[in-house]
């Protein structure tokens, strides 16, 4: 037993070393895409309460200029946001080109959060899953890659997550007395998680085993960087009208 | 001089290994402003074309998480923009508490540019000296410690990076033809900043030597360090009323 635990340990630190090498490179390519102006990134960050959205935030955007980024973190609507549609909210935060946007709790909170609580008529939630897939689609087509995490954190670890918030006083701020109560319907929430990776997998959703951080950030880290390889970013040619261009 | 030079490499590593300590520290206590919610900074950073504004953003907030973290960059106004104050779409930008919020470029650019290239009349800018101290005030009253950083670069250097733009193909995105034009007027740009130092002091501005990014970033690292720490940051307490709260 004692051996098998040394082989995992070992096993960490190589997947922590490379973890590290695929962030520097995340952050080299990103400021890339931020020069050329051409793509931008939305990550879609969904995860149930103490998934660590906010240490995978950190640590895979370590060496990315926050010149270039920019995180939104949705919040229960407001008065002005209910008066609009859904997707209002939403769309004002999408990125600009060169842009690395990332959305903690998006869109499909419009879907999940009614759906459990039912305070919207099933109907209207019925129909935002295609608005939804209409939404992703037109952000893609104008350049922006779509990249869809569900956070997926063990009942046991959410509770033991969720203890510490209020036993350690460092973490008594991110603690919230409704958290229990949704913890309560995990299953339900679970259970329209399944129907929008059914319904809204235009855009593949990826799944991130978030009980241990050294797993969640090397997978995250791997699916980011592809999707900044696969870009085949270019540094942008000289622009000038009074110097002789290099190429020309 | 062979015995200097080491000297001054030592001096160099021992001051970068400082900063990467402080820099850390900083990324600690940026979370806990963000968790406390109580207070905000707000980082105005001026400086000459290619004097180092980007770079300084990446290796100060290294360690920051990016959840509580904004960057604007203002650009030339649009037309939206010039339809209102010249204040407006700066205050959409400042920070909310618990936020740390980067100007790229500031609402000073509205005394400098029109200053030296005279296109709106010397007493409306005149007045605009006297509004950005209100203006400022009115967000230090909220509870926002602004800080005013000037990167300062000498004209050899300032040459010398315009310069690589030109010759260096990762750089080639920098480089845009005003820049020269506005390098020939150095002389004027640092006299309007004269005027900004002597009447916009309410707020103290700081000077980042900026010739050297090592040099650049621990000046920069030690007042945003030293503002935090004068927060006296506190973790909130814990806020329930279903379980027994530690400390009662």
């Amino acid at each position: 037993m004692e051996f098998t635990t040394q082989l995992r340990d070992l096993e960490k630190e190589v997947i922590k070393d490379k973890t590290e090498k695929m962030v520097r490179e995340i952050g080299d390519l990103q400021y890339q895409m931020y020069a050329e102006k051409k793509h931008s990134i939305l990550i879609v960050l969904q995860g149930l309460d103490a998934s660590g959205k906010d240490g995978l935030v950190r640590d895979l955007l370590e060496y990315c200029n926050p010149v270039g980024v920019s995180v939104y973190s949705f919040k229960k609507p407001t008065p002005e946001e209910y008066a609009h549609d859904f997707l209002w909210r939403v769309h004002k935060q999408a990125p600009a080109k060169g842009m690395l946007q990332v959305f903690v709790r998006s869109h499909y909170e419009d879907i999940l959060v009614p759906a459990v609580e039912g305070f919207i008529p099933p109907e209207i939630i019925e129909k935002r899953y295609a608005l939804i897939n209409d939404f992703e689609e037109l952000l893609e087509q104008n350049g922006t890659k779509v990249i869809k995490f569900l956070m997926a954190v063990s009942e046991e670890q959410q509770l033991e997550r969720l203890n510490e918030r209020i036993t350690n006083p460092e973490k008594h701020w991110k603690h919230n007395d409704g958290d229990w109560d949704t913890l309560k319907k995990r299953e339900q929430y679970l259970k329209v998680y399944q129907d929008i990776f059914t319904r809204c997998n235009g855009i593949p959703w990826h799944v991130i085993p978030s009980d241990k951080n050294w797993q969640k950030n090397w997978v995250a880290a791997g699916i980011l960087l592809k999707t900044l390889q696969d870009m085949n970013l270019q540094w942008p040619p000289l622009e000038t009208e009074i110097f002789r261009k290099q190429d020309s």
